[in-house]
């Protein structure tokens, strides 16, 4: 992609310092088709995998939220994660992930510029979402018990963190990207993030409803009051 | 409090610029009693009316939480939902609420300088957190079967807040304050957010156990494997 003229990089505000930074030598094609390609490729086989699962038999809505899960789980622990280790010198770095990162920091400079907010709240994502969004794709395929706790945990996390990355980022007046870019900021900055704002929130809506009729359920069966809790 | 020599404000890194910085007119000792002054009286009510709630009988611990979700949803819906408004001006205000967080900032004055992670987090804080716990004070003393949802919906909001509060803090190697000092760090910094990383934590387990074992309960009892979600 372009560099901005008159900077050495082509990250916003332009008067950024990253005297460290290398130019990608992958284009964007290449990053973007490759990077979801491989998920693509273990959600295939997952969904493979769930039409031999009994209980999910008919259950498309299930499967798909699944398949999301797993998506989340690769992104955040490895692509997140590769992030929170390696924030400070992947400006300077080739490597697939790095070249990743560094072609979304041109909607986001937060990334390249190691922010602390940006680097702690990946840091949860990857450490914290990546693990519990596995745990989910096992709970449910697996139909655990703790399934629906899980789904709200992971998905309060999500929601939090993005909540934030969008309202600090606004708070800032959108000082580290290009404003209205179709690209930078529609796909990177906004349409990338506002996923995890709608399936985090319809998650959570749906857990609350099943764990709430699951505890009417039992309260209702509960014979002694002095066992409540 | 006595100002740092050779800075028109008490504030730390001593080069921040506040112009409009308004010393306060009360006393450290005057605000902290008066602020948790008034939460004791609404807590001391509080108990008083619990006690004659049946299904509490004997439940001492679960009265100690109702009173740490209302505890919790004063200070998140006022003290914060004041800095959240009024946050760009009240270093220069003299109301209760500003000279309280003029105190406070002096532990941390990303409160006086409008951090943006600081306000977005603050404003989460009041306005969802905060109705989230009065929410859990009705819940658990009606014995509502939503309470543990919003047990864990509120307790994990506050633990991420506050997770972030601390890692975003230490990553700026704790520039905002003064390291160490007995009362603005330990007590201000320390002590008056560790209390929300401890109590979330174990109201998330608790909640957990309790969600699992109502899922269980109603998930081997439910003969038709159809309607599982």
């Amino acid at each position: 992609m372009a560099e901005s003229k008159g900077a050495s990089h082509p990250y916003y505000p332009k008067d950024l310092s990253i005297p460290h930074y290398v130019p990608n030598d992958k284009g964007l094609v290449e990053l973007l088709t490759v990077f979801f390609g491989l998920i693509c490729v273990v959600l295939a086989l997952l969904w493979f995998y769930m039409r031999k699962t009994p209980h999910l038999k008919g259950r498309t809505g299930t499967k798909i939220k699944i398949l999301w899960f797993m998506a989340c789980g690769l992104i955040h622990f490895v692509l997140e994660g590769y992030f929170s280790v390696n924030h400070r010198t992947l400006a300077g770095e080739q490597t697939f992930l790095a070249q990743l990162w560094k072609e979304y920091g041109k909607g986001d400079s937060r990334y390249i510029t190691s922010d602390p907010f940006t680097v702690c709240m990946e840091t949860i994502t990857a450490f914290i979402d990546g693990p519990l969004a596995f745990i989910a794709v096992y709970a449910f395929v697996k139909n655990r018990p703790y399934r629906h706790v899980i789904q709200v945990l992971l998905s309060l996390c999500q929601l939090y963190g993005d909540v934030l990355y969008f309202s600090t980022e606004i708070m800032d007046g959108c000082s580290h990207g290009v404003l209205w870019h179709p690209l930078y900021f529609w796909f990177y900055f906004f349409f990338m993030n506002i996923l995890w704002i709608i399936f985090p929130s319809l998650c959570i809506v749906e857990s609350y409803n099943v764990l709430v009729k699951a505890q009417a359920f039992q309260d209702s069966k509960s014979s002694s009051p002095g066992k409540k809790r």
